[in-house]
């Protein structure tokens, strides 16, 4: 396999807009990315695109193709790739793959996913698509349902209470409001999270991630195949990708995830680096207790300690580590086939010191995506690259 | 890149099968070709699903979880990918990619689509998802339509008649009827082809595949992984994927699809192949004219000479070269997102000597699936193994 790195990144900004083609969403980041990475289009040798709902909100498949097209690439292999939530994820994990084969020089992936534009019943029953609708489908359970037993498990195996889990929220929001790509940023009080509208006993509006359009692109290349730009170029260390139940009863311990456990242990395995090495960590905070349960999953935070970490200040800017620093899914906010390439546009600004919630001296960046009820997991490592 | 070869080959007749649900369909078809390959499921190390629809038809994603988690395999990798009618194709070759670069030693390929459940507009509505519907969209044009344009451009160019289509209708259709997997054959004469409905002029309905149920699945594995086999295991000497035009503008001269020609230019330098070399061909014949303009934009047949061949008996068992033995599309029925693996099943069961419409002595075969508007292309070149 041979060495990869991220070559050029580009996003457009995640927020409302109903009226652009998500086609035209996944060029503009792609575009952006192609620019950054300062190459020619015509080397691009493979695209991999992550989208979990385009043929189901947008009556729109080949959304591969039309992204090639449209950027004018030329015939190369353009995929669709789809594993709910960590579609993205999962994109770049096969432009790693057509590298590190040897397959071709450079590759792109990009994550887009357009929902403003759909009724909210039509988009909550789309996103149920990533549940096992034949056996769970009929308990009538949607993901705040799923997450709310979740949070439930945890407080009886571990205790949490209301405030440490508004610590989780104030803390993403807070940092959303200042990240330009952002869109659902805010100052808010422990008494603001805790009166908000009550979604799924017992989480609250300010607990969940929103239902956003937005689109993100990350150019790979060989790192032979590029002349090297020391602070630039991004070292991939690891890129994995697992399977976990896609039912309700293939959890038996709803406070973890195997998938996640598994791709983290693997990403470690193959990236030569131990869980505390990591100084900055994007992960798949679709709601509140999430942030808390992947913070543990990715052996970060020690085990049922994920809450106390979140409500002392441990995992902020300065802690013993920064998890979502963007603003995670609850604040950025979660275009599904985008968040797995929006984390790692977020990441590799970290480790070129560029980025607006800036980790001091970030060293080592991991990310995380979680599908549907864990069905599908991605978890990579990146460096910053000392050559 | 490492030589790799189809060890075990499942199907699913292909039919109407409205009550089963899509994942079971998966399930089934790799059941099969697990037991076929004769190897332990948990010594898979990559699942692939090729499907168009599941989201827009069934209200359901992470296919390929459900289909993982289903069929017992570990916590592997498991990736729906999507080329509207190259999903299956594409699901063959990231397969092939997983192993020939090393990264697992055994992998699977399932194609499934189910349709039949859905009213004929929905179906009609859905596989429109193919075309670029924010350009194409507002001329309200469909697949027959496309192809009663290709046929008119084609009949401009080259002189096609209303009997020389029929023979390609005919062939397929009687080669259905004794194919057990097929649920569209038939012993049609001359005028019940001319005489049968106007779907879109000139397309008559016979000329026009049809939507179907189904599921077809393929045990890859690296050639030093599995103890040999011969006469069983099939060689895979190319296996290409290319991207052509989504819109209709795109393509100025309708009677050639680009990314064909791309495709199998790759390919038979890949293989160290000739056009004339290849004994069975299972190609795109989604309607009769498609037949005649794949065998020319393959190379098996001289350009403007496929509704000649056809007509002439070139293209049956016996002739220059068999084209879809199987019953094609046209006969076998068109699971979208499954087809493209079923003509891999077809063509390995060619290769093995064991197919219901053998190809004396076949050595060498072809398939090829052409997405949308030619937006994706995939044509794969197997050979009989002589070890």
């Amino acid at each position: 396999m041979r060495d990869v790195v991220i070559a050029g990144v580009g996003s457009t900004e995640f927020g409302r807009f109903p009226h652009v083609p998500i086609e035209a969403l996944g060029v503009k980041a792609a575009a952006h990315a192609i620019l950054d990475a300062e190459i020619d289009r015509q080397r691009v040798g493979a695209l991999y695109v992550g989208n979990f709902l385009s043929g189901t909100l947008n009556g729109k498949e080949v959304l591969a193709g039309l992204v090639g097209e449209q950027l004018g690439l030329g015939n190369i292999p353009c995929t669709k790739v789809e594993g709910a939530c960590a579609s993205g994820g999962i994109a770049f994990r096969h432009a790693w793959m057509a590298i590190a084969s040897g397959m071709c020089d450079i590759a792109l992936a990009v994550g887009v996913e357009t929902m403003s534009h759909a009724a909210t019943s039509q988009v909550t029953g789309a996103l149920n698509c990533a549940m096992d609708n034949e056996n769970d489908g009929p308990t009538g359970l949607t993901f705040p349902g799923l997450f709310g037993l979740a949070w439930r498990a945890y407080e009886h195996l571990y205790g949490v209470t209301r405030g440490q889990l508004s610590a989780v929220v104030r803390k993403n929001k807070a940092y959303g409001l200042r990240n330009p790509l952002a869109h659902m940023g805010a100052s808010l009080s422990d008494e603001q999270i805790a009166d908000s509208a009550l979604i799924c006993d017992p989480l609250r509006l300010f607990d969940c991630c929103s239902p956003s359009d937005g689109a993100a692109a990350i150019v790979l290349a060989a790192k032979s195949a590029l002349p090297s730009r020391r602070g630039h170029h991004i070292d991939v260390l690891a890129t994995v990708q697992t399977r976990g139940s896609a039912t309700v009863m293939g959890h038996p311990n709803l406070t973890s995830f195997d998938a996640t456990v598994s791709a983290a242990c693997l990403a470690y395995e193959r990236a030569k680096v131990r869980p505390n090495d990591i100084d900055v960590v994007e992960l798949h905070d679709c709601f509140s207790i999430a942030e808390v349960i992947d913070s543990e999953d990715l052996g970060i935070v020690p085990r049922g300690r994920g809450a106390v970490w979140a409500a002392e200040g441990r995992t902020t800017l300065g802690g013993n580590v920064a998890i979502n620093p963007s603003g995670g899914l609850l604040a950025k906010g979660h275009p599904v086939g985008a968040s797995g390439i929006g984390q790692i546009y977020e990441v590799v600004q970290q480790l070129r010191g560029k980025h607006p919630n800036q980790v001091r001296d970030a060293r080592l960046g991991m990310t995380h995506s979680l599908g549907g009820t864990g069905v599908a997991c991605t978890v990579s490592i990146l460096r910053r690259s000392e050559t």
